[in-house]
């Protein structure tokens, strides 16, 4: 018996690598002769490098960064040699996790180390970096990742801002003339989970940087900061960068990514499908099971386990999904070829307590699931 | 497809019966064309009539009867004509969801009224009386029963007592003589799902009271009525009801139904197994599907989900179990036949949402686990 473990990351919890460890720790008690294939499946978001690392045979390189704060840390980028390929997550240099509560402020964050991380990783023989967005303390619309290019963003006086969500309001000039010559060379692709665009009701500061610490009237000024950056780039560069989907992701990196740097933006599930072995895999397989910390009607939009069941389903493939919590409306996920959403929490229990216990709930459920297939394939 | 769903009733939130619809529902969504069977399995406590009613063909009776406040209600029994066979919970009548919150008292509180069902069903053409323990607002040991059959149960004035908890304290003389005759013409069967001695640790008082509202100093009062009574019982009857497995079960029910009224105590699971027409049902299903508000190690004890794996094993008929919580060390429940333990919360909730949703929970969960069985029927 064939059986794919395909798990998305568990928000705060888990990530996919160490979710799909925990599937397959309870089914392989209960089904020891079955090949299990594990193929995590961070889609965009934190352990998007890793997910590729793992399915891809990557290797993980360290370095020193700038933090989203302005300290000094260490980030890590991935490169599969055989692929001459790099992989970056937006959160190893610029992740809000790196973060205390009472840090997280996107006005003052920077995605500087995230710049410096694709440095890094042009000094390798790529022709592709892909760039995870999600997981940003940034709203900074990419500024620290131009900056650490070689971009010049100065203000009125020709000085250099700060590159930051509060130092955007201060920027009068922009210049990509310097920028690091190696970009041309390579192929940049933003793995991206949501369709935001930079401004508006939709935009960046209103709908994420809540999450990243800003209050109310901090999202006004990031807003408009985006603004005044998004006209600087229409009417010095002739580039338009706010409007596009997922322009908005990662604090507007999006932005500057797709609209001025020429990164194809990808869904990330997508992305990993298709450069993945995860297709093949798939084909052969028994059962799929995947997982997702909520699973609702929304799981439809470019969410993994929707993605791994459109492609499921053409090779008849049944679809486990195990969720943190099972929302409304999933008909149209069985319709898209998930078979079954079972979930995963032992019984009533706070939130705290469901995080703390997301890796033991899954293991405890893939038990579970694998007596019933191995029961039936007995009958 | 044969399919047995045989849940006990999910305490505080919902009947035996009414699980057992909620499963249906779900499973015969997706499985339209599969026979389901329908066996309720509420072992002893609430329910207990109404799932051997509804096994039986039995009919509900009703009148009116006095309360566990001694105020005037309409409680029901179930006859089941071609048996010769009567029903009775203790719970119609002496039942703790009678009482609001604040009215709930042990000291107070008397079984007269389930004395008075007794009387009642007597008056039918039956070989048998059922009486299933379990959900009683009472630690009476049965005081309410005996005087409401003709007992005499009086002071050291030779006046009557209060058939309560409290009036067992001022009992001193007891006289059976005036019993109802009509008792010696049937057999009394109670169905209990406990092992609880009258007194002690482990006792009607110390275990159950709190529960029914007592505070300790309740508690020890109740403790030393029922060791009187027992006194009595042993110096003046020469009978022995406190020790036995079950005595203090229903706040001592147990003891004079078993100790004075020439009562079999059952575990209530196994009398329905025997008296129903579930075997045959689950010898020749090809599922069984039941449920239980907690499972966990505890479940081995005379409990729904153990008693009919056992049963179900005999047969190799898997057995699913949905469980609003998954307890502890289920792996002896695994060896006794339960194929599979699935948890039906959608997600970390607190208590009260999860009685509130508990039907729902087992629809979805049971209709989930359907669309796994259909998709490996189809494989």
């Amino acid at each position: 018996m064939h059986i794919v473990i395909a798990p998305d990351s568990f928000k705060e919890s888990l990530s996919a690598g160490e979710a799909a460890q925990a599937i397959h720790d309870g089914m392989a008690r209960i089904l020891p002769k079955a090949h299990f294939t594990l193929l995590p499946m961070a889609d965009g978001g934190e352990g998007t490098a890793q997910s590729f690392a793992q399915q891809l045979s990557g290797d993980f390189h360290t370095c020193q960064v700038t933090g989203p704060d302005f300290s000094s840390i260490t980030a890590s980028y991935v490169i599969v040699p055989s692929q001459r390929l790099a992989i970056i997550d937006v959160a190893s240099a610029s992740g809000l996790p790196l973060l205390a509560h009472h840090q997280r402020n996107p006005l003052h964050t920077t995605s500087l180390g995230t710049g410096e991380l694709i440095r890094a990783a042009l000094a390798h023989d790529v022709d592709e970096i892909i760039i995870g967005l999600g997981g940003s303390a940034t709203t900074d619309a990419g500024a620290g990742i131009l900056v650490a290019l070689g971009a010049k963003l100065l203000d009125s006086q020709d000085a250099p801002i700060s590159p930051t969500g509060d130092g955007l309001g201060r920027l009068a000039h922009l210049d990509l003339s310097q920028l690091d010559p190696r970009l041309k060379r390579v192929r940049l692709t933003a793995a991206c989970d949501v369709d935001n665009p930079l401004c508006g009701p939709q935009g960046a500061a209103t709908v994420f940087a809540p999450q990243k610490g800003a209050s109310p009237e901090q999202v006004r000024q990031l807003e408009q900061h985006l603004h005044r950056f998004a006209s600087l780039c229409r009417y010095q560069l002739g580039k338009s960068i706010a409007q596009f989907a997922g322009a908005g992701a990662a604090g507007g990196i999006g932005a500057t990514l797709g609209g001025l740097l020429g990164a194809q933006l990808v869904p990330g599930v997508a992305l990993l499908l298709e450069r993945s072995q995860a297709t093949p895999y798939i084909a052969k397989a028994n059962w799929l099971v995947t997982g997702e910390g909520k699973v609702d009607g929304q799981t439809l939009h470019g969410k993994v386990p929707a993605a791994l069941a459109q492609v499921a389903k053409q090779f008849d493939v049944p679809v486990v999904v195990l969720a943190g919590r099972v929302g409304d409306d999933c008909e149209a996920l069985y319709e898209r070829g998930v078979t079954t959403i079972l979930p995963i929490q032992s019984g009533p229990c706070d939130l705290q307590h469901a995080f703390e216990h997301t890796a033991e709930n899954l293991r405890r459920t893939a038990e579970n699931v694998a007596r019933l297939i191995a029961a039936q394939s007995e009958q």
